[in-house]
């Protein structure tokens, strides 16, 4: 009788759970960071990030939420990337924090604990234009699609589609940048096996620029080895930027990731630090 | 046997609810705002909010809790409305961000989905007057109290009793206001099958000033209209608000809310936007 | 069939609590600080934290973690007290807000609801060198260890080392002080039936600075008496802090505190508060 009792209760929580809820996800690291050119350098890395997600649908079968994360980095913390949301059949329709529709889809992997930089380079025109409190994003088959739009100030939109063919996947993307200039964005991927190579390229012809990356990663087990290089010219200037990392899976969400690289101002780069996520 | 085993910690579970907890909630919103005054006409607007709340009782039956809010309106981000109390058969007693007693018992509803203002234009004294850190609120049968108190400079004081009698319920509030003068407030409501009626009224004889304000909502199965007029006269000076409003219940906690009307500037204001709840 | 299937549920929660969760607990209060040397004599004081824990386990058995702490104290909120730490045969090692072995390890009680200040007389060189962003703890049967060190600019150290044997506990503290200089710190105590006795004694020599303290509790039921007696001195120069408290537990977490003594600026302080644990 009390059995029956006590199970019914957890049947009301589960389908609590399921109706609508204030959910919880984390993640924390601690290393070290090192640049031969900085004042100290080995530096010592931490932070926390602590996601809250609110999620529930309507009886008509539309989702919707909100999240929002706290966040603390090196001391400094933080309440922000706030977005809300609505799903439905239609897609996906954010507001909110949400940045860019190439910056959100289109993108490389980072090297190390604290990713040194590498991709940075390759996606040097499209963090500058990740902005934008307006975001659609819907899938259709195997095509998907992002659009996002900035209403405060600069008004640029950002545009993306996506294809993925079983192994592989291929992006295109189109910014409408700040200073009225275009950015096209092209992106390629595949896992070969064990190997998964990705390859990002940008060209504003407006102000004759050009950035490309590739990122190759390599799984052995629980190890996952990573190498990336990306190049930046912005007229007869060029940079470019390397590195080499390993990420170990110590299982139960935690690893330990290390790198090392040479960044676009020429300073020798490494880390190493564990990651872990809850 | 597992079963058993289950059940018993679920049991174990429901138990340290009852006992002590950490328990949240949430809501969150999306919309434009639109004002023929404003410089952008049409305005985004998003916000979210988790509450947090905290709860016990002592081994002889007092409650015990504190409350906060994690807020998102727009961009700024706040920690705030924290509130510490106690809860027993005596009545609650809340120290913290408690506002004045009259605000938190006699008050309109709002209209549209960012409130357009209407109400606010009734509840102008009462608004003035909305500070406090202490306040106790007891309820006798169908007699309720609430007393505030402002320990920080102002030293201004807040008395609301509220009486309901089946659909109907009835309000009289005093404020003791900064400028030492004094305002008296009464409120009246009650449901007439699909429709709620409600009016407040309120007198500052020192200042000669004097507002008040109408709210009438229908409801149709999951609509609800609702339409309000609000005045406030100083001396031989007046301004007055009106709109007219619709939410429409989506279930799940969320719903479409709508309004549109004049502000006690002269505006036009109109908005839309949902609401969610978690 | 049905119930079965909410057993499942109920079990796959508790794993899923086991493996890697964010969890939650609090504390709050509310009550009255009295200061005979202050501009209002008596000040009303609440305040609240919610503390928010991260905790995972690597399938070696590696436990790691992540804590922080969102706090109001008295209108003032903040994100702090984050720390990120990995715990295994080996010890801990925490990254963050650690503050100094000896600080963490070594202490008085507190007298009444908010501390009175009387340990803080005999903590003073202790809480002179409370910082640190970096600590190992580790336990060898009866007896511990802790080392913190302050990489941020400072680069001060400190050690504490504790044994306990049954109803007593012991423990030593060396503080690599900014100034260069060092403190030495001794602690003993012991539980005498319905009694606890604890003393804290630290000294400077660079500095000519001698402190002590002594902390006394009696427990009766739910009730527990405290009284405490702390003193400086730094060359010729001395002050001393006295206090009896008395702290009464209503179950659920929460507690009665009340205190009254005299501050090491000679201030009559006194307190009274209820505190609530989550």
């Amino acid at each position: 009788m009390k059995k029956i009792l006590i199970a019914s209760t957890a049947l009301v929580a589960t389908a609590g759970f399921a109706a609508a809820e204030v959910s919880f996800s984390g993640e924390a690291g601690f290393g070290v960071v090192y640049n031969d050119t900085a004042v100290n350098e080995w530096a010592p890395d931490y932070y926390t990030t602590l996601s809250v997600s609110m999620t529930g649908e309507t009886d008509g079968g539309l989702s919707f939420g909100a999240d929002f994360d706290i966040t603390m980095d090196n001391g400094a913390t933080a309440v922000g990337d706030t977005e809300v949301h609505i799903e439905g059949g239609f897609g996906k329709l954010t507001v909110g924090a949400v940045g860019s529709a190439v910056d959100a889809t289109l993108g490389l992997g980072d090297i190390g604990y604290s990713g040194l930089g590498v991709d940075n380079v390759a996606e040097f025109m499209i963090d500058l234009n990740d902005a934008g409190n307006i975001m659609y994003k819907g899938s259709f088959g195997d095509f998907g699609v992002a659009l996002s739009y900035d209403m405060n100030g600069a008004e640029t939109f950002s545009i993306a589609a996506t294809y993925a063919m079983g192994d592989y996947n291929f992006g295109l993307g189109y910014d409408d940048m700040v200073d009225g200039s275009s950015t096209i964005v092209v992106k390629a991927g595949g896992n070969f096996g064990d190997i998964a190579l990705n390859g990002l390229y940008s060209r504003n012809s407006d102000n004759d620029a050009t950035a490309y990356g590739v990122h190759a990663a390599y799984t052995m087990g629980a190890a996952t080895i990573s190498a990336a290089y990306s190049e930046l010219t912005v007229g007869a200037a060029s940079v470019d930027a390397f590195g080499l990392g390993v990420a170990y899976d110590l299982g139960g969400g935690a690893s330990v990731n290390a790198g090392i690289g040479e960044n676009m101002f020429g300073a020798t780069v490494a880390d190493l630090g564990i990651i872990m996520t809850f």
